[in-house]
């Protein structure tokens, strides 16, 4: 529904990254991929879930009679262990083992570290372009005779910064998540409920937001976005105040913000 | 969603109809069911689906690990015949075979027959309870020695209209479900596509709007509502033209619409 209502492209979508199999969090799915079918979709598409959605899809698939235009590579997500589960050029991702009441992992991802960028104001007559591929890596060039030619830090401005994202939904309060999303730019974590809920966040293996806060602050990421609000709330203000009181760069995870981080 | 959009009381529903297992037809019968129970349903759901519906929600309540608090009573619906498939008091409801290219059934609702209605200004002292009740089956009140001692036009007014409504979606054109709602109040039938595209209908087992009134015509039904339209027209207007020329009293299926029936 919010892909199609901020008109973002699904052609794009490679990879799906699936918490854990209770309704809120992928009933949509099946929805999705037969959308992508229809669009005329042929490119692979990765799944990541739990043990269970491949068989439900695969029912789902057997009784509409469908056969998609594109292949659906399936992979299953161990629980309870941090694990890389996928790694291009630019990026990775590892799972983070959640608490919940079913198995659960959140998902960490990483840029990778990005090249030095040329300043190309600085740039010389007669550098190859061999020379500027290799000053990007960040090494210096040598002449023959052993010299340095170009100092890399001469001719380079360091690189962009890489950003890191945690998604940690759903879970009860988890000291064990800390060191794995330690100093990383952006944590979503739920916060199901205000403090005053507290037993039943314990009851039901979900965090407050003042929680929520706690973790952020433990792991000193530099933006925290709570979420995954208890449907009783009419307002937000109140979560966003406690976790805010705990942990100040806290933002509210409202369906098509967009936040800009400042690293 | 349109239920919520709507505000329609989610606790009177008890029965639900799924035409066959296309994901446009029944997706959102799980989200649907799961908030049903979070709202703390607990009398009984009857679902009427084709074989495939209920091993789908075994294993999505299965891999959730939910236990919800109403009893789901499921019906399979046996399809290529027609079947009365629920009755109670007021209402009786029938399949209606379809063509399509997966298994699919559409539903006739028939009100039954209703009481008259006493004519309360007609009334007269001495009248028993036990009388007026008979009245309204419809006979005359007999005196002891044989004679009428209240004639039954005297205090009554004809019942009020039964209603009839089927559902007729997803199906190519179908003569043969003519005779089975001939003279229903309100026929909705699927016009995926306009005219122009009829050789596409005819290929994935869709109608025209054209053909959904020739059938409306032919089963001579008081008003025909056409939905089910294919994403590629940006506009309405031709579909409903169209149909208009072959059935004059067309209407649009459109969400949230509330329709006066003229009968």
């Amino acid at each position: 529904m919010q892909i199609m209502r901020f008109q973002l492209p699904y052609h794009k979508l490679n990879h799906i990254f699936i918490s854990h199999l209770h309704g809120d969090h992928y009933l949509g799915l099946t929805g999705l991929l037969f959308t992508m079918h229809l669009q005329q979709r042929t490119n692979d598409l990765h799944l990541y879930s739990q043990r269970g959605l491949d068989e439900i899809l695969l029912l789902q698939l057997k009784y509409s009679s469908s056969v998609l235009h594109f292949k659906i590579i399936f992979h299953l997500i161990e629980p309870d262990q941090r694990k890389l589960i996928f790694e291009d050029a630019s990026v990775t991702v590892e799972t983070i083992p959640l608490i919940h009441k079913i198995s659960c992992t959140g998902f960490l991802f990483r840029e990778k570290a990005k090249p030095r960028r040329i300043d190309k104001g600085r740039l010389q007559e007669g550098m190859l372009l061999q020379h500027i591929a290799l000053l990007k890596t960040g090494v210096d060039i040598m002449s023959p005779s052993g010299n340095v030619l170009y100092r890399n830090t001469d001719f380079t401005l360091p690189p962009k910064h890489s950003y890191s994202y945690a998604y940690c939904s759903d879970t009860a309060y988890s000291e064990k998540i800390i060191d794995q999303i330690r100093g990383i730019d952006l944590l979503y974590h739920e916060a199901t409920f205000l403090e005053g809920e507290k037993d039943n966040a314990l009851e039901t293996k979900h965090s407050t937001a003042t929680q929520a806060a706690a973790i952020a602050k433990a792991a000193e990421v530099n933006t925290l976005m709570i979420g995954h609000f208890s449907a009783r709330y009419r307002e937000l203000e109140t979560a966003l105040s406690e976790a805010q009181s705990i942990f100040p760069n806290t933002v509210l995870a409202i369906e098509g913000k967009i936040l800009e981080l400042d690293v």
